[in-house]
């Protein structure tokens, strides 16, 4: 591909404060809430992540939703909450900007920045984190071909950033049987295509919380760098995402079969 | 669907100064180049179509391109051109607002504010074009579902702005056989649904210059509002889309056919 | 496409006794039950169009239902009441051949041979209709590509049989809005591609009654040689695709709009 | 799913003589060339695989090609030439059916028959081979959703026929960095859904060399029952699939890599 100029293919270690991700560091659990709903519910969370396993908290405090009636995120105050979850047990917090507006409290609060699917063509958004000092989980648009990621993932890097963690999450198909598609095939190519990290969400790419573990294990299989899953105090109260997001008991199980 | 509070199928009617779509009025012709090029190119599309027929005059100036090495577009520079072309002719003009920045000369220059495919889910965006006093053209995203479509243009609703223009535009199959694969089956689905007025772009819709005439045809057949093509006077030194290009010749068979 | 032998583009007219199809002739309209289900419904429903307008009768006698429990056709029994029918009011009738089996007393009993979606890949089925010599109504399979298309009508071609009318019945997409996906840039493909004749199946290509007759219309302004559509004298019990069927009344509504 | 009345998700253990596939049992290694192309070919690929490791021998002997001019296969020759070579190393062999018409001889020559992709929603022979008494290999069509799929293996049982291994072999997208998009979600979702054995075909899944080993040892780390691969003695001079087959030498290296 003509277009790559900085992501070759050669390997690229993504460094979050002491953490280490790509190459032959060892997977990253990325594990949280869909949305934080409230400092008790992303403190308690946090918490018990924490006693299981977790190498980054995630959260969304801005929330991109299909209807503009439905709940849109606790925004800065949800933020907030989010640091403080992350710093009462010590790793790193990474959530969604979806507006360039907030990126400047985003950058004071946040250690990773997420890109999600429905902004990964957003090419003046990418151009704008391409110039900033944080690493960038770059998720994959629902319905992106291998070749508009990369070129995406090439949009940071050409302004300036190659700190980037790519993240395959299901893509569109013609079955509704799981919400998406997960195109774990993804996982090498993009390795190979950019050098770079890459991890696999597993309660986006399925939607079908019976089988985030099984895909959690073909995907370290296959060399992710990593997993990011949804876990809830309580999924059947979720603002979001309930249905595929674990209980703190089911994150553990989770957490043991794949650690084997 | 319990989300459609405002756009609930009620015929709306788009003013753009005196021009009326939708309903039973004509359908509209949307011309003019993939990308605003140099102020010789645009003056002498916008002369050539005046000349033949066209409603609103079209071209990209601020241009969402895969690759980050592609020509971006002559920005602020392309708009004040498109402007005088408009004006040359006595149409308005449409052009695509990708980043927030630019709204206000965006509302100083343009008639219609066009988001792109690629930001049909960016409801950052969606949300502060609805509190704008300019119509939308709102296209479909590549994989968006007819759901998510209602639903973004809801948003702009939901903020304030219901002059909205749907425009198909294509999406993603498994054949490449043609650039994309044209749904008209969303016509008549969405002014049923939106109560807005829908155009077609068999430009994007196709990429195959030769289906263009015959797929116009069978738009305005089931419905369509109007049509948007792309016209340069030399498709083959265009610097984005050219294949899928009229001439102003073939523009001109084009128009007639579509006339008849 | 070096495939390309015999259907190199060069227009074929297709005749079924006198009846012309493709070319400049006038569109023909297939219409008839899903399943023949009944003499009496079949001889009512081909009364009833014979009323309102009608080319060809069509009644399915053999069924591919995807579930084994479903009702699978009245088979030898329903494709005599189909000619029966057919011969009542003078029309010629087309039905699914699924069986190489039957072939025998498909050629004694229908006047055109359709092979369904499900069939469109399996080659020694069209190996076999090749050398036959009656008019084949080849259905594109449901995910099949332009390109494997055309080379399935090739087969028929290179075993000996050119009397092909394509029908272009909606492909798989990633929304179930719609059950299908009706291309209908298929119709200028296929016949610039082939040579061919094409018509359109509405009801099959999008399963919404609504949408039949915008569909339709809009099949014919691009250039489709015919329609089929299903009609049934009571849709509400019918035994498969009672939702997608006309009524009597609808028929004829259908029919003259599609007319004028 | 209503339509489910045998295969209700209780597990089924396929046996192939002595072999046992599915469950507990150690997953299968399926290889062997796309097509067999000569006695010298077949016996040369089965003396190598035997030499590493191999459970049972596969060759294409009736070959489904999207051309009408492509090589075809050896057929009966073939077939024979397959049985010598499975019994010259003492493995069971698979090989597909596509036509009735050979089903005698091969229920004389093969022990597993397969039903390939283009066949899957051919229900007369379906019908067939559920009522013969050898184990069927049903591979998902190549945009079957999961129900068309289970409904498949449903109609098999309904007539009599339980010995099913189901096989993902990638399903239309989209995209064309890859042939196919292997979706291996379907592993442990048809497992749990119909009880039967499932493997995977990550060659014709993925259609690039490099991404069979990653894309097996995922496949293996969810769940499935065995993996079939294509392996020629010199893949550049294959009449068939020749990109996606590896050399001997690259099968002992995947070999090795799968089974630790």
């Amino acid at each position: 591909m003509k277009d790559k100029k900085i992501l070759t293919g050669k390997q690229i270690i993504v460094e979050v404060g002491d953490l280490k991700i790509g190459g032959d560091h060892p997977p990253v659990f990325i594990a949280g809430p869909c949305s934080v709903e409230s400092r008790e519910q992303i403190m308690a969370t946090a918490k018990a992540l924490k006693s299981i396993g977790v190498t980054i908290l995630r959260g969304g405090v801005f929330k991109p939703r299909t209807s503009p009636y439905d709940f849109q995120g606790l925004e800065i105050e949800g933020l907030k909450y989010l640091r403080e979850a992350g710093d009462s047990i010590g790793v790193p917090i990474v959530t969604e900007l979806m507006d360039e507006k907030n990126l400047d409290i985003m950058l004071e609060y946040t250690d990773i920045i997420q890109v999600g699917s429905r902004n990964m063509y957003n090419y003046p958004l990418l151009k704008t984190l391409g110039s900033v000092d944080k690493p960038i989980l770059l998720k994959r648009g629902m319905s992106a071909t291998i070749k508009e990621w990369i070129l995406a993932a090439e949009y940071l890097a050409a302004y300036g950033n190659t700190n980037i963690i790519l993240c395959e999450r299901g893509i569109r198909s013609f079955d509704n049987y799981t919400r998406n598609m997960l195109d774990l095939a993804a996982v090498p190519i993009m390795q190979k295509e950019t050098g770079l990290p890459i991890i696999v969400d597993p309660s986006h790419g399925t939607g079908v919380k019976s089988l985030i573990t099984p895909m959690s294990k073909a995907s370290l299989a296959c060399g992710a760098d990593g997993l990011m899953v949804e876990v809830h105090p309580n999924p059947e109260e979720a603002l979001s995402d309930g249905p595929q997001s674990f209980t703190f008991d089911e994150y553990k199980e989770f957490f043991n079969e794949c650690k084997r």
